[in-house]
């Protein structure tokens, strides 16, 4: 069928578009990243400096996140509960690395009431330490094993720099909190976390990542390995999605968390801990927006497919019916619909609306649609338009928006693929981050030296390991100094 | 059919009945709430006064309720949004009645990493002065209008007398937060949502409740009128179980939150707020719950049948295929089902476990029954018994927990109506409170003079004024002055 624009230009006003306008991402991509999140309603400025509230359009992506991913934490076998937001100084103190990475971060409350209280309580920046005294209670043999908990929290991090859903100080997430018998099962259950993430990512944020092992530098404050799934953004830059984390017996030893074993001898439970946050929703704009706003993958989109009727002559006789026919028979498939029939907003308008708002799919319908009994369909991730017959849209719709889904995943994958560069040399290394960005792959002596002076020199972080890279004999020099590698590592400049 | 018990008694130890054992709720009502909650493990105590953990069970209920009423919340038209966790201490001071409300109850965040904060910052004890702000720089016109949000959150009060789920520093909640263009709407808005909890409660917790409007005394610190759901408890004492209120203009005016009307003049958006909590939990504990446990009723039990197969002879090849195929059959029909086939505790132990932690319908099956191709059903409402061939079970079951669902409602509706007294005088209005408890319908003056002198004397306070008695006259004098009467109103001891 020939595509057919069934709405005369001129109802598509200068005007209307301008006052939409975005910066373009490749003049100014940090403010084209905020005035997306601005003018698409995600996200605004609280009053307080670094917080934000996420609006209705932002957190009906957040809870599509949620139930998506809760689904899977489940499916495996784990359940969720709730602890408390308060985590008493004495207890955060406990385990001395994890102080020292968290505390600089930390929101004190110091009075409750009218009473000063005689020990700071830090708003949680994770749970580690508030989680740890209640399974020394609960934990007392090998039968009690394994623990399985996630919680969906709120997370408070001081931070001094912030930027909406990426870096802000208070934001939401999961985090699982996992306890075993053996080394070998907390590791499984690391890398089975991992591995769900980057599952998850792929196929519900349709964002391909790199999984891998971070450096000691990069490691979470107390853990013995962090693992991360690392995306690229279309800015060159990496964003760290997810991070799971095998924390030995770290915490269990400063929290007492000992079971009886098989052998009837008391040991020190081996814990795991992972989570994701709303800093994916950052990670979607980044990985998918381009210069007219946000492209959704249809999986997580609030709205899939938005029904447009153009509103001329009697079209509330003619239109206005059909439209709504084509909403019930979508609703009826078990599609987020919405039918725009707003009189206040022009249909040209509407379109540039939703095209940055990045709904998937635009259907728009005008009088000589509804005399051949068809409608207009709009892909947002090309823009390409196609007719269909009315009664064929409960069945097409679907395939369009997998089709969408999948396009969008292969179009990341294509960059990161064209943004992955090999280094030999370090001056090779060093042309590449003045030049290009994105992740470089290179072999690495293991040595902190070498890590540190990388990043003065290029501002570039190990983001990970590659897995499959691990426990494998290297044949090769390190690009920074020169001596006998001992594994491959991707380097990026990262958010 | 002849209900048949199919497993000897000695499976039953005593012993094994008495490690579960509860204090029974008519020896002591607080201790057997306490010791439900422990036992049944829906929460633990933090090593911080006045707060808790939900543990899996207890949150798995708490996920039932949000589906059910985040649904309802969605049906209505409402969206969710996520707002900041902290509120400057000038926001809060704005509303005098709200400050003065709720100061008293704030936990405060005076430093933030290593800094000192210039303004201390409150953890959120309800949310309107954080949305203030928001919705003044949302909201412009009458078009924008009606804003109606919803957040699921951690709220913080501190308390200094506290009991899990009813009352604890830190609870889980969600609060509905609208504007509207004029006060009828909002006012509207308010009934609307009382009558949604209302229907949630009676509907999903099975718990028959009062709504009602409060007295300017019991009203929320900065509403106009509060509106609220009260449920008796099986000890006689009321539990206020949801409020939903009208804002007036109060919050608007000292936000800013003005709009141009349809007249292009500039006025005061009309609000509400609404919320219920975590509290819902204790309610459901202490409006079923037996001597034996918890009754948990079918719509919001996390495990809604459990099948035990009964472990004796060459149980693993008889038997514990055909629970595996019940548990199939029921989890088919999307039931919420668990096959309890461990080893390590026997039948008996495990009919005193389900028991207790409420789970409606237990399922056994034992090799006589595999024999005959039955199982015997037990409610754990009744504890009644019956037997039904496998073949019938999956169109059995769900009627069975319906008719559980009915049946506790019904009961819980009988207690409730049998708990409610008329006093005609003040001294039959004593007698009640000193030998009876429940609620006491009696006409009053409306007079505050007379509602504390009733709290002096009785411990009693107005828990609704009922909506169906508003703007009728009314006839007669009020329980305790004896002059006119200007309504009715329903009192009770509360938690």
């Amino acid at each position: 069928m020939t595509p057919q624009n069934s709405i005369p230009e001129c109802i598509v006003s200068k005007d209307e578009r301008w006052v939409k306008q975005i910066t373009p991402k490749t003049d100014d991509f940090s403010r084209w990243y905020l005035e997306i999140i601005q003018k698409t309603e995600l996200a605004d400025y609280a009053p307080m400096k670094g917080m934000m509230v996420i609006r209705p359009y932002g957190y009906a992506i957040w809870e599509n996140i949620q139930r998506l991913m809760d689904k899977r934490i489940k499916a495996t076998g784990h359940v969720n509960a709730y602890f408390p937001l308060f985590i008493p100084e004495s207890f955060l103190q406990k385990e001395a690395e994890h102080v020292q990475g968290f505390s600089p971060e930390v929101a004190w409350v110091t009075s409750g009431g009218k009473e000063e209280l005689e020990e700071r309580l830090a708003v949680r920046p994770t749970s580690e330490a508030i989680i740890g005294p209640m399974y020394s209670k609960w934990i007392k043999s090998w039968r009690d094993l394994p623990v399985l908990i996630n919680q969906w929290a709120n997370i408070v991090r001081w931070e001094k720099v912030t930027r909406p859903f990426l870096r802000t100080t208070e934001f939401l997430w999961q985090e699982g909190h996992t306890c075993h018998e053996t080394f070998e099962e907390a590791q499984k259950e690391t890398l089975l976390i991992l591995d769900l993430y980057k599952e998850f990512v792929e196929t519900e944020l349709a964002i391909p990542v790199l999984a891998g092992r971070k450096t000691w530098r990069e490691k979470f404050a107390g853990a013995q390995e962090t693992y991360a799934i690392e995306a690229l953004m279309s800015d060159g830059k990496a964003l760290q999605m997810g991070t799971s984390h095998n924390l030995g017996q770290h915490f269990s030893k400063v929290f007492n968390i000992r079971f009886e074993d098989r052998g009837q001898n008391l040991q020190y439970a081996w814990q795991t801990s992972w989570g994701v946050s709303t800093r994916l929703v950052g990670a979607l704009i980044m990985a998918h927006g381009d210069d007219s706003g946000l492209r959704l993958p249809p999986h997580i989109a609030p709205v899939q497919a938005v029904i447009i009727p153009i509103s001329m002559g009697n079209w509330k006789e003619t239109v206005l019916p059909a439209a709504r026919t084509i909403e019930d028979l979508l609703k009826k498939v078990g599609l987020r619909v919405e039918l725009d029939a707003r009189e206040e907003f022009t249909p040209g308008w509407k379109f540039s609306e939703y095209e940055m708002r990045g709904v998937p799919l635009r259907i728009e319908i005008g009088p000589r649609d509804v005399k051949s009994n068809q409608a207009v369909l709009v892909r947002r991730d090309t823009m390409k338009k196609e007719t269909a017959p009315l009664d064929a849209l409960s069945a097409k719709v679907p395939v369009l928006l997998e089709d969408i889904q999948t396009s969008l995943y292969r179009e990341a994958g294509e960059f990161l693929k064209q943004n992955t560069h090999k280094a030999l040399s370090y001056g090779e290394f060093k042309e590449i981050f003045e030049t290009k960005r994105g992740f470089v792959k290179s072999l690495w002596c293991g040595g902190e030296a070498c890590e540190d002076k990388i990043k003065d020199e290029t501002l570039a972080t190990i983001r990970v390991i590659p897995l499959e890279s691990e426990g494998q004999s290297i044949q090769g020099a390190c690009v920074c100094c020169g001596r006998e590698a001992k594994t491959l590592a991707y380097f990026a400049r990262a958010y």
